[in-house]
């Protein structure tokens, strides 16, 4: 079997409401580049790589005029032999980036034909270890007052969700310490609180606020600094109880082995869009699981549920506040705060065209 | 001041001849990025990044729909703060890569206008420190003959160089081993050796292969891992006398930072478009003399002459067997062995558009 084409689409899809976290401040959008593959015995492969809106023509460029003529010709089912091509095409502008997402847009795909040809739903085609995964629903609410905050929570209880995250890294930190104080009296003690500060903190300041947040019982906090400050990180998680989450930021296998050897992260945080895509995400997985670290993941929920059913680390799956749902022909399902990966050959998402397509703009 | 326009045109320069190196295999062509920025004041600014034949396109993509309006209407001398507004605003698709390259072209730019504001060469503006800077002649060569080599090498001494630098990394690494020997013979003991394995080997390889090398004298031994590989390239650099030499793969100032505080190589080679700007080379280039190691330059060498002259710890220019030359008004001439940067307010740098046009793709 051989590639016979790779063909891209890009939309913006515009988010049901603005979101704001302390480093991108507003995102009223996510750019999506779907990718096309067929092959020249039948199967096609959907693979796909979202921005919070801004990069995405650059993706489509670097597959359309780039990578896309290294993949057609090549056997499919050689997944790891076309990513090293890919990988080292683009090495001069890439070693992550956004290099990152064109090469997950591609692997996806073809891991979508590698379970297509086997007749297995890609998470039994990974070597599958569960059926359910816990989900937590996530807002992107810094900009939210008080009143539209808990009635964001009181919308992920009515879904099922059993934990919850919110952002925190307000300018004045004690708005932080109130909105948290004041979700953890709407929830009660029976349901997992997190937090996510994108970035905004020190070290100093992560510990600082850390310890003043255990009182409420978070069990992670997530992107207290820049990714690039690992030292920092370890410093975080060493002084603090709760666990530190890290990973959305980080574009490379490397990148997490580096993290993971510092001791400098407790929740490895990965999106298989962000990583590069599945062969990337498995190899990330297997190394949490070899330090003894639960893995949950970074938006891409439809794709990323069959990973995390595929991994014995896994622990929660996030859904955000914003969803791809409006554009999807079979949306994820909660049902007693867990979903599942859909028992189709491959991966199984299907976007809605009739309603995906009034957003293209390349 | 305000930046009234940025714009941009890429080009495809066909090398004079194909390249080869132990990674990328063969290159037969430079993309080139280029950027004008225009102030409504008079002063023009002139900007650019390269690629050796992958991802042009997608660094204008980027430019021109996400990062241009976020110049447009700025204080151009506010340059610092228009670096971090653009690394925040590429950042989800960015921290390094493609992202990198195109925060280059835009800096320079920036900086150039500086210059031109200033009535000072830009080497002055920043600081200044000397007006020559030792250049070696740096081949791209693994495929050449041994007679092609040795060619290529007398090439070099006609024009004035005191020092070479020859690819390695053949499949044998005897081949290697007989080249080096072969071009020592036929310099002599008075010039100067360099090899560049474009992260060919192992930790384990490289050392053999350094510890053989020795024996020819070589001053330093560049690449000879991939560059995600920190703690292996401290192994290699603790191991052999002569330096190893890293940076044209890193694409931020804390891959450089992690590098230097593990030790990890002995001479900082820097590439003022793959590390994302004058801005952030001004950075690396500090710590580096901060760690008492020598800078040297990769490619681009019309705009990193003005940065070599204003550091203290500048050791060496790359003078590439291909070049640019053939589309420049004012190439740079060597001299006892030396390059200079030009006395005109700003870079100095003018593509002869005549020449550079016919490459337009974009």
């Amino acid at each position: 079997m051989r590639v016979r084409s790779l063909s891209t689409a890009l939309y913006r899809v515009p988010l049901q409401r603005p979101a704001e976290d302390a480093l991108h401040g507003t995102m009223d959008q996510v750019e999506l580049v779907l990718l096309r593959a067929e092959t020249d015995e039948g199967p096609t492969g959907l693979g796909y790589a979202y921005t919070i809106g801004v990069g995405g023509t650059a993706i489509k460029s670097l597959i359309d005029d780039y990578l896309a003529e290294e993949v057609v010709g090549e056997d499919p089912l050689l997944i790891e032999g076309i990513w090293e091509k890919l990988w080292k095409r683009v090495h001069w502008v890439g070693r992550g980036g956004l290099a990152s997402f064109a090469l997950a847009a591609i692997d996806i795909a073809l891991w979508d034909i590698a379970g297509k040809v086997a007749g297995l739903p890609l998470y039994k085609l990974l070597g599958g270890c569960r059926r359910e995964i816990r989900a937590y629903g996530s807002g992107v609410d810094l900009n939210l007052s008080d009143e539209e905050l808990i009635a964001q929570v009181e919308g992920f209880l009515e879904e099922g969700f059993t934990a919850v995250k919110i952002k925190v890294g307000r300018e004045d930190p004690r708005e932080d310490l109130h909105r948290v104080a004041l979700l953890r009296r709407r929830v009660g003690d029976g349901i997992e609180l997190m937090v996510d500060a994108n970035m905004r903190w020190t070290a100093a300041e992560a510990i600082r606020m850390g310890k003043a947040l255990e009182e409420f019982d978070v069990i992670w906090l997530e992107e207290p600094l820049i990714p690039d400050d690992i030292d920092g990180h370890r410093q975080v998680a060493q002084a603090l109880t709760m666990g530190v989450a890290v990973g959305e930021n980080l574009h490379t296998k490397y990148e997490f082995q580096r993290y993971l050897s510092a001791g400098a992260l407790d929740v490895v945080q990965l999106d298989v869009i962000t990583l590069g895509g599945i062969t990337e995400w498995l190899k990330v997985a297997a190394l949490a699981e070899m330090h003894n670290l639960p893995i949950t993941t970074h938006y891409a929920e439809e794709i990323q549920v069959h990973l995390l059913a595929a991994s014995p680390a896994s622990w929660f799956a996030e859904r955000h506040a914003y969803r791809l749902d409006h554009v999807l022909e079979r949306p994820l399902i909660l049902k007693d705060g867990k979903i599942a990966p859909p028992e189709v050959p491959g991966h199984g998402l299907v976007f809605d065209m009739d309603k995906l397509s009034q957003y293209r703009i390349g």
